[in-house]
């Protein structure tokens, strides 16, 4: 029996560590999905799929069964959504989420959702995490310590600091 | 002479088949373009275009001229956007809108464009009409019957109420 | 209970319309797709969707049951395809086609499928009566009398000659 | 050496002429991006690429450097955005701007980016202008002479005042 | 009086040059429009339009008149292709071509279309000159003395010939 | 040091295996990526990504360095395929591909590609593997178990011959 956990992951910390080690209890093969794959270099989303898929891939190495990691473009169609994400992925008879749109599209697609009070709030930790990283305030210790040596490689705090000056009255590009 | 009526019809409401009615009265055909048929599943734009094409055909088949009731997807372009209509479309003399976005596009293509008091008006009706879905208050006494039956057929109560709960900041999907 | 159809119609013949009676005395209602609606102004594909829309309306006007005439635009992706379909069209529990990928992605999305030994038939026409058209051969004998009309109304038999002069080699657009 | 400078250019104005001929003062060959190509018609982006053409050639016209103008559609993704450009444009060695999110995506492609301190105060000149066109107060001593016929010849202020009307509440297209 | 001449331009040689040299002396500005713009690195279509934009614009700098160089992508969708050519263009009255589906599209949209004899004869010349450049046979003397700088300066015939060697059955890529 | 092997998998088969087997013993990490991963029930690419993911996976469990299997949906631009490649990707030097235009492509965007004399030959057993499942010769053998496993679990050999039916002069979908 396969789970899917989707999330966008910018970046992957450890409230969704802590939601995949959950999964993994209840599962026999998780597949994580790495929502609005095709953004990147913006506050909200400052790393590429490529990067996450990094993050997510090193950050659950450890959890005993077979994981799969894959991105999924946005296709900006709710009514398509479920049979784009079920044709990127391995099979699954489960998925997990709090978000109620996520949830409603499964639904109507006849999949069963299940949920977790975790996921609420692990999703505010997303903003804070890209906050701090602006800011300069610690943000290490929130992230399984592969994520930070991605984010270390990858250059990504310098990255998200220059993007947050954008002027988004700005005439150019 | 044939004429061309496009609104998101989010529902088709009472306001809408009112304005039907005007028209058939100036012209032989009518098409009624159902706009943004791509969305569907977000509080502003609930039902897809496949259940819009529902309530429309149901809600004017009393009128007595002859209607096609067409889906436009978006192109996000506004300067062809008057082609892409056509091209979906049987061939029109006439477009009715209040939209001033409309109107200017079909004016620089070189059709004739007629308002009327009544647009501005349903307009609002429409964000009114799923307010109330939302909250559990009447709306069934403000479209057409056939409409109430589209909807529950669909869910379609369920579905705006269900999407209203999401957290825009939520870090899934 | 609705039942669907799809085809391409380029343009509408008398086979197509032999095969919705059929079909008419299987369902309540009928919702006729008319495919590839973006493509236009090729030899396979010479009338746009709005032409076609209007050539099926008139053509099923005095089938007995509520039809319902969509165009779909294709997705480029199979794996998607009846959702797409699905999210564009009023809901349907049968789907007739002869088309072996259409049948098979309708299977594996659990829609039921029934075939007809006209299907194939017809199709072959399509081919030949567009070669009719550009030859100066009879093809009003082979297509309702609305359908005549409306390729007249548009100028469709001077557009498809032109285009079948284009040089596939050349520098231009 | 060629030099890279992008602009929205909504509507080239004389803070982007000043800009112009300040850099064709370091490079061999300049070419001219107008951003956003594809955008038209609303109170942010008034003027077609067409338009804009035509407004930047007829600006730049007594600048003494072989000048290119091209339109530069949006891809709706950062990480390709400079590969892009870089396909749609000669060569070029550097590129100007202010704006942080092309610096940094420049950057990260190994592309040399110069700053000035004139790029930020043209940019809220852009914002004033198309206000100063909406309310009818003087516009046309702020831009390059060809700039005004241009916009004179297409109707440019008619349009953007209409637009402006539009009601972003509205039902319609 | 403006016209349009458009063509893919891979590459721009002496039969287009001699074509802009006729239209120059009918119109009093020339809109040249690349094709296929986002074509590139095909042996059909080897040049990015960037390397084109420099190839045309270089060869036409001493003809009398002024021109714009503007690079059109394709839409895939020939219903909408006028309406996306003038908006990426400077309004023209004249269009020249002798592709037929060309002169169709004009024609149907109301636009006056011109043809000439040498259009069908440099046409060929398209083919034959990157199958000179594939074979090492002489082509530097039918492409102006600005496109052979172009050329060398971006490696173009050895792309051509590199490209030339895949087998499409391959499976990668 | 990472290197990237992209291909279509279309199945995975044991030539693919051999390869990654290579490759294993010359870099620290490797990236897998499946290509043309938005097509799916034709004949050349009968697999989803999802199923296609799957079977990499599973077939290279055994390999003793980290890998990534990460799909590469197609955007239709070669001038853009390599940043988009790498968006997707953890950053990795070495590209091993035996196709002209991939190799051509990397080389332009300044990647290093290393060529192997097995590329060729298991390219050729995708189409023969392809055509053994369509008229059930052996096939299983010449592909990892783990893939015979997946094959089975999704019913891919009746696609792959339910597909090969289709007349493509059909007129439907």
């Amino acid at each position: 029996m396969r789970g899917f956990y989707i999330g966008r992951f910018q970046p992957f910390h450890d409230g969704h560590l802590h939601m995949v080690e959950e999964i993994a209890a209840e599962v026999d093969e998780l597949v994580l999905g790495i929502g609005s794959a095709g953004d990147s270099h913006t506050t909200r989303n400052p790393f590429t799929a490529g990067e996450r898929v990094m993050m997510v891939t090193k950050a659950v190495e450890d959890v005993d069964i077979t994981t799969y990691v894959v991105p999924i473009e946005d296709l900006e169609r709710n009514s398509v959504w479920v049979s784009h994400v079920q044709s990127m992925t391995p099979a699954f008879r489960i998925a997990y989420s709090n978000n109620p749109l996520v949830i409603r599209l499964f639904e109507e697609a006849g999949v069963e959702v299940r949920q977790s009070p975790m996921f609420r709030r692990d999703v505010l930790e997303g903003t804070e995490l890209r906050e701090r990283m602006i800011h300069d305030r610690d943000w290490q210790t929130l992230v399984p310590e592969a994520v930070v040596g991605v984010i270390e490689e990858t250059g990504g705090v310098n990255r998200i600091r220059r993007i947050a000056e954008t002027d988004t009255n700005d005439d150019s590009a």
